[in-house]
């Protein structure tokens, strides 16, 4: 399989460079019958887009979805849905300078030793530009799942040293750093200008957690919901490690400890802790899914780097622009998106599971 | 897809449960022309086995492969190699009486919320003898890659709370737990001891390094080679957490320490650091491969546990059994199998990557 | 993808040889709650094996499915299904003679061409053995389809120049060539028994239909149902032409007599004709799916025959042993089960052609 | 898997409907280092488009193909490669009145039954309007397969009653119905110009050859090369029926005949005949791969015929519009772009078929 294609049953295909005519997305698979408009993708692309705070890259991308397919008087029809958004703000002459230079962290040398060209303006392909299909994606998929109460919330839990202590929701959105903690919020954005003016960058945990899941999602024993979602997640550029409920912490744990004992409500069987994260064998417990992801440091840093050139002479290089300080507040949305991409695709094989699902589809 | 098979153009399809008739595996896509015997199995699935060690389980599997296609006078032939090894040692009375129980840490409760039955002796096909049919995979993956010089090897770096401090390659395979600090590996025995005496049992990290990388595996921007192989760790059973290189701790890093810098070494383009751990934009830049996976403690502990049974009603379970105390020591093989595989998938489609590549492949 | 698996959603992997272990193979994907049991094999398994009666080859296979894995008390699980046809009556000695030449008609010089070596006992992989792995597959799916009332009937419609002209269905079985006019699979049958005395073989043609067929069926525009089934009927060995309906005979037609009218019956869209085969642009109409293929004579001739050697030299060859002078009857089955197939596959993505199906899964 | 992407390692993901903005493509995993630019496609969009002769269609597509990603400085980055051909010359209006009516033939009912809504302009997604993204697709396709030297040549070889009887290769684009037989090509047009005045239309059967082929393509036993072709084939609107080689006329013959005989010239192995058709076991076997398929008399005509509305009551249906009274013509170059695509999938992946293959491709 080429790389450009995500999902099963619902299946994203993205093309597109930084400094071409534009990102593209495909979404095929979606249902038909369901609401859909140019206006859905506004609010998660402005939320993803760069210049939208002092925190974040000072680059305006205004970032409009063209709906180009798949849509019928308002109305999902079952065919392919093609969308694209324009660049703009594209100026490529800067990247003159380092055409034959490897930035360090970024995916110059790995291209160009793959594939033996590359399209240097901007990190072309490789460019967290490309992440503008992942949100067009999740928008569509966060529909679907909405129809089983699935809601996808991501935030940001620490940037540098500065973890999140409390957590209240309303809070996310309000702060430039999208953290559920406003005070840390305040302590994060303060940390994120100093290493602006430091010329440096800093990284970040982001996490996602999905309210209202069903119990029954993920298929074993290899593509488990907590395995398609890590392969969704580690995707994401910058994007080092991925964890679930308790994640790293359970190594030092103890069986009678981080095993989620159950309780019965009602008739429906609850986790009394979630140290699981709400997957368990592969397969969803209906807990809240919760997932963390470590985000680097932003790679592009306006300060003298030792690297190679691409005749494989030793140099130094200046990565100037207008970089991002952290990333994660801008990958928040990107990281619902995979989640629910995940998620809609599972939804979407549930009546594979049992021979009474597959007998609870309508007759044509 | 349906859950049980992996990789895209080296193909294992896993199939068997704990009390049925075996464990097998087919193996398509392996090129014609290797050497291949049912002995090259027995190193890793009696590095695998329970029963092989004081800190393991104290079940006896033999674990022997049966080949049973794919190979014809000592070498594959390109068609699908399918293996089998018998379940011995079964015995299915002692899960009667917890047949109507969900074990707490088990994949119990989601098997019978998504199909509506399961197979409860023993966990069926989420119990962890599943792995057999990754080790297997794993070996044939090994010879693959070893024909570009690439070398999988895992160990043990924590249990619990003890982290080992040193490495040397030559401990890993002479104490119990597989460290490569023989120092740690004694406190990391003793503890899996006492917590298999207080019935319980014990997490930890595992860590797999791939020496002789070569530059340009990897297929962004979804099938990235971390990505990849994230989903093929998440799907181990009790792995909660991925991570690379650097891993969580980029959280914490600024930009001009996380980048990895770059210098010729004879015309080869190095990296000073491997804060990557060997995969920058999806793609292996050269560096050794490593990643991390953070195992929790194994869920069947001889303790009292609140859970339900299958009617929704509160119960009481203590599992009895010959169960492993800390899984970690076990894990190290499978974890190098499932890296093996991913790499060795990654291999067999570089042909695509450039038309000089293609041009290579000899004319029939 | 490796080419020994078959479907997206409900997936066959198949392995073996004709003078290995036997033939095997593993359907994932199968819904959870279905009755199944080694006895619901053996039917079909009698309708395809060799030795049936004189008008097929004379070998005799006994062609027993095991179970290994998949069903708990008698149902399925949702866990892959794995089945084993050993080999009996196996004689590898006849084939040393013929060990360094390719067989006409057969895949040993293309074998020899793609992988540089072959199992050259019975065609090995190529042998229409594998075929065994087929009908299994195609007991199950039949089960899975029979859910929404489709039902598949497969029969000779001509060998050599004797075309069946009537069509009683309750014929089929009870002739040796499995041809629904009686008279005609007199004629048949003689031609077969003269084909054979002359030390030849003789071509014909099967058609499968289908009856019960919902209107819905096919993923435009690259997996629409004609096209998947056309992959699954080319895939069986022998078979050298497939067509739909009126198939080739539309190149001869008009607009005017090939269009298929529709009328209401009790408010469901039926029907006049039947040109299309029950397929509009790749989806079922709910008409019976009717589909014909061409089948070439059995390639294995006790004749002299010009052919090469392993080293290029020129030689001839007389292929002895106990061949079919026909092989269409035993095709049949074979026939029937990847039409089965492929339905079933495309039924279980039937939830996500419209967001009302997706909302009639039952909530976990 | 949703339906609209194509081919495992070269992968066609194809979006837009009839009377949207355009058709679209992605066209993944092709190799960099191909040189190609927007005039590449210019030759078989203008042999496919409607409007180019008097025996087709008279409506006007432009058809020009706009580049946009996966090409740097005019060769193939390894990105993927999108391309969009705006609809022009678009009117709806002329479809509102059979808004609520099912063309005969046409997918109108299909659709609505299967998504219960459909884009009723032209067809929308399951206009012919489509094929666009073959054309597109195969440009690039037959580039890949080139550097192996195979060259691709599709031609009418029969139009209703009429049947090509020569073979000159150099006619078959100086006549409007692409037949290699100047003389028939002759009566073709007269009945195709005939029918149209009858307001009706006639069906054909187009043939593609294959020149050049390598031994060695296919993957047994599933993805054969002659099994992914006929679902390529298949995929084409209006097809109902593939041979390979003697195809059906294979049912009548005696295996004596059938089989190809082979002969060494000059240590390459050869067949006297080419009844296969260049497949044999599903792996071609080096003779010119040769394919036909059958194609049904355009669904569009000017008479009053049978229909349902989608209130489920009896009409009559007239089909008004400019429509092709043949679709062979058209057909050709869509037919050769799937034929090239499923070659030049089979060709990336040959590197898999033996360890020789894989240490051939050069390090990194």
């Amino acid at each position: 399989m080429p790389g450009n294609s995500f999902g099963q049953l619902l299946r994203l295909t993205s093309w597109g460079e930084s400094h071409g005519v534009g990102l593209g997305v495909v979404i095929d698979g979606c249902p038909a019958g369901i609401e859909l408009s140019e206006e859905d993708f506004a609010a998660d692309l402005a939320r993803r887009r760069p210049g939208q705070s002092r925190v974040t890259s000072q680059r305006k991308e205004e970032d409009r979805a063209e709906l180009l397919s798949g849509v019928f008087e308002g109305r999902t029809t079952g065919m392919p849905i093609a969308l694209l958004v324009r660049n703009t703000d594209v100026d490529s002459s800067k990247y003159d300078a380092i055409r034959h230079l490897f930035r360090p962290g970024h995916a110059d040398y790995t291209y160009q030793a793959k594939y033996g060209v590359r399209d240097h303006r901007g990190g072309g392909r490789s460019s967290a530009r490309e992440t503008v299909a992942r949100v067009i994606g999740g928008v569509i998929a966060k529909k679907i799942i909405a129809r089983r109460g699935m809601r996808v919330l991501g935030y940001t839990v620490q940037i540098g040293d500065i973890a999140a202590k409390t957590f209240d929701e309303s809070q996310i959105e309000r702060n430039l750093v999208r953290c559920a903690d406003a005070l840390a919020a305040e302590q994060m954005e303060q940390l994120i200008l100093a290493c602006r003016k430091e010329r440096d960058s800093v990284g970040g945990i982001v996490e996602v957690r999905v309210r209202g899941m069903p119990a029954g999602l993920g298929e074993p024993v290899f593509h488990k919901l907590d395995a398609d979602l890590a392969a969704a997640l580690m995707s994401i550029g910058s994007v080092r490690g991925v964890e679930f409920g308790a994640g790293f912490a359970v190594a030092g744990m103890r069986g009678s400890q981080c095993n989620d004992a159950m309780r019965s409500e009602g008739g429906r069987v609850t986790m009394l802790t979630n140290h699981a994260g709400g997957v368990v064998g592969g397969i969803s417990n209906g807990a809240d899914l919760v997932v963390r992801i470590a985000i680097k440091p932003t790679s592009s840093i306006a300060q003298p780097q030792q690297t190679v050139d691409d005749q494989g002479v030793d140099s130094t290089i200046v990565v100037e622009g207008r970089h991002d300080p952290a990333i994660c507040p801008r990958i928040v949305p990107v990281a619902e998106a995979m989640v629910a991409l995940v998620l809609a695709d599972h939804l979407l094989r549930q009546q594979g599971a049992r021979v009474a699902y597959l007998d609870a589809v309508p007759r044509t």
